[in-house]
């Protein structure tokens, strides 16, 4: 696997797009477009939220179908908590798109990012398919990118290369989302996290929709900003076969790879949304290991990952390790305090429950002022492991989100 | 039931004090004792959380006992993550206070609040035993109730009376904590609170733990400042017998009113912590009604009173109830969205899952401006409701935990 500059349309047969619909109040770019030139098989995940928006509930009606060619997405507005209505708005995104495209209205997916609560003005949308289906192109990737942002302060994006056989597969994605941040997404399934994925290696709708629910579940459902799940999260994958591979129709060899580079690509861009975290200016990353099983390792490394005690000692550069061991005990998972360490980087801070002998105060205070906050816990209960990310919780995370509505 | 003036020491036979041992680096009192003329039954209810401080872990095997007459207690260090040598100094602890007390140690029982991950130094509490013993005094409940405080800015304390047949009884109480605050208690168990309510009634230890069970679940269960639990959270209630009413030894009409007063009691001290939780500027009510079931209710009603992000727009006064919705479908519970109604005080804003007729931004934007935001949700799936407290999230919030630690 080797990984290359690129994002959503890098893989062979994707083109993308944004422009602005006038949908956000910045006036920024908000309605994007994925399209491949042949037909796709698609696999997704879904926020877990009961309060689901308008747009995933389409899209998980939409992605019964066998094939897919094209996803439309907007920022700006969630189009969530807006009953029928907003269901007729989701369902009239994705027609208008297929009109556009010449596709049936199923084989397009939608999704949506943005304030909760209010009617997304879908005039603006059909005002501007047609500049944004006609602007389609390689290089409309970035575009995408960007124009899925909300309070990101970045775009997010990365591509891989897989070798099966003698054809090379690309992966790439993008993604966006560092706010009502704590996905479970059904395949696992939860964030708004949105995610896109486009690969032109040729496989199965039910291996694709498997290499997602394994990927899924170690890499954006272990990211974490805020500890809120969002009504829209949504993962997307579509494969359209275009790198000319042996399809994967079973979990061979080539499948194993092809899980590998998308696995290794959700982390990247998992991470990459906890670095813009709302305000952050750390990185976190948790890792528990020696759990009694893989559920017990990611529920203890998730809720240390949601403290917001910890979350603010980090932003503080304040040693407060033991917020650390309040939230472990938290999780509800199976460990003896008595026998459990934790570790600051290389260095114990605790030992066997107590205070390791090792520990030292100004190399812990030192420790905390890097960028990079590495923390880990051994339960030293069995041989399960997981890590999560997240980011600090800074006095301008308070400031983005006291003003977001208005 | 009538409301008194007072707190843990306004129950007849009960004494109170709290000294300066030098375990805080404010140099603020934080050595407290609680302490009844008369032999007591005690019930408790301790944190859930796994890495449970060793003071919990000493009460634990104390609160077994048949009889208690006073409780120990200091601010400025949880003496968690401390391993066998904090279990050991909490044993401690109840020793000297026993030693001049002239009880046994496990007619004592203990709770520390503070920093975790430091060794408390039992010389100090030593050192001081003996003015803390002989400044025991009923005024000096007041002076309990401002020693356990940590980052806390008020001292909190509450009392009833009730009458119970011919006899009228007192429940006072004192408690603790505006951070780390997410209890589940058991008996239903969590925060570090630490509650500690003394009343003279007349009561079997077994009614009396019935008691704390039935209130527990409806008061400190349902509080929440940052969603952290703590490993020290606990509450006691002694009662020693000298209001002469009738024994309470089963569920009679005399039980029914001392739960009454208790739970009252309970849920004053509740909201107080709430009000006065890190940072807040305002007080938050979350109600929750039409549930399936109690625990559904409970569970809705917590999840939204803990998001982050509805509680930084409150702090912002920024109308965004879009997060109510939101937290209410990550809960994991049982209702449909488009049947549910949300409440902005009396003015629906969500009505049968889309904007409501009657909502009007302007009139929210002003209902967010009050001090008290209540927020109802009618899940209209059953009968069952439950109501929850927290504060809004500020950059003082952040401040205060930055620098807890240093």
């Amino acid at each position: 696997m080797i990984i290359v500059k690129g994002g959503v349309a890098t893989a062979k047969g994707f083109v993308a797009n944004g422009v602005k619909a006038g949908i956000k109040k910045s006036g920024n770019k908000d309605l994007a477009l994925l399209y491949s030139e042949v037909p796709c098989v698609a696999a997704a995940a879904f926020t877990t939220n009961n309060f689901a928006a308008s747009p995933v509930k389409v899209s998980k009606l939409h992605i019964k179908n066998k094939m897919h060619q094209a996803v439309i997405a907007n920022s700006g507005n969630a189009n969530c908590a807006n009953g029928k209505a907003g269901d007729a708005i989701a369902v009239a995104m994705t027609e208008c798109a297929a009109k556009k495209l010449w596709l049936d209205r199923r084989e397009v997916l939608v999704a949506s990012t943005g304030i909760i609560g209010e009617l997304l003005p879908i005039k603006k949308i059909r005002n501007n398919i047609a500049p944004l289906v006609d602007g389609l192109s390689k290089a409309g990737g970035r575009t995408f990118a960007e124009t899925i942002m909300t309070t990101d302060t970045v775009a997010k994006e990365f591509a891989v290369k897989v070798k099966l056989g003698s054809s090379v597969v690309t992966i790439g994605g993008a993604c966006k989302g560092v706010g009502m941040i704590y996905p479970v997404m059904k395949a696992e399934k939860h964030a708004t996290l949105l995610c896109f994925i486009a690969t032109d290696a040729a496989i199965s709708k039910r291996m694709l929709e498997e290499a997602l629910s394994e990927s899924i579940g170690d890499s954006f459902n272990m990211v974490s900003v805020d500890g809120d799940m969002s009504t829209n999260d949504t993962c997307f994958v579509l494969a359209n076969g275009m790198a000319g591979n042996k399809k994967i129709t079973k979990k061979n060899q080539e499948y194993k790879k092809f899980v590998e580079g998308l696995k290794f690509l959700s982390i990247e861009l998992a991470k990459m949304l906890a670095r813009d975290g709302e305000g952050a200016t750390k990185f976190i990353e948790i890792e528990v290991r020696g759990a009694k099983s893989l559920l017990d390792a990611k529920l203890a490394a998730r809720k240390i990952s949601a403290s917001n005690l910890l979350k603010c000692a980090v932003f503080g550069e304040d040693p407060n390790w033991g917020r650390v061991a309040a939230a472990c005990g938290a999780a509800g998972v199976s460990f003896d305090p008595d026998k459990t360490d934790i570790y600051l980087g290389a260095m114990k801070a605790l030992s066997n429950g107590a205070i390791a002998k090792s520990y030292d105060k100004e190399k812990a205070r030192k420790f905390f002022k890097g960028n990079n906050v590495k923390i880990a816990v051994d339960l030293k209960n069995g041989r399960y492991k997981a890590t999560a990310w997240t980011c600090d919780l800074s006095k301008e995370y308070v400031a983005i989100n006291s003003e977001y509505s208005t």
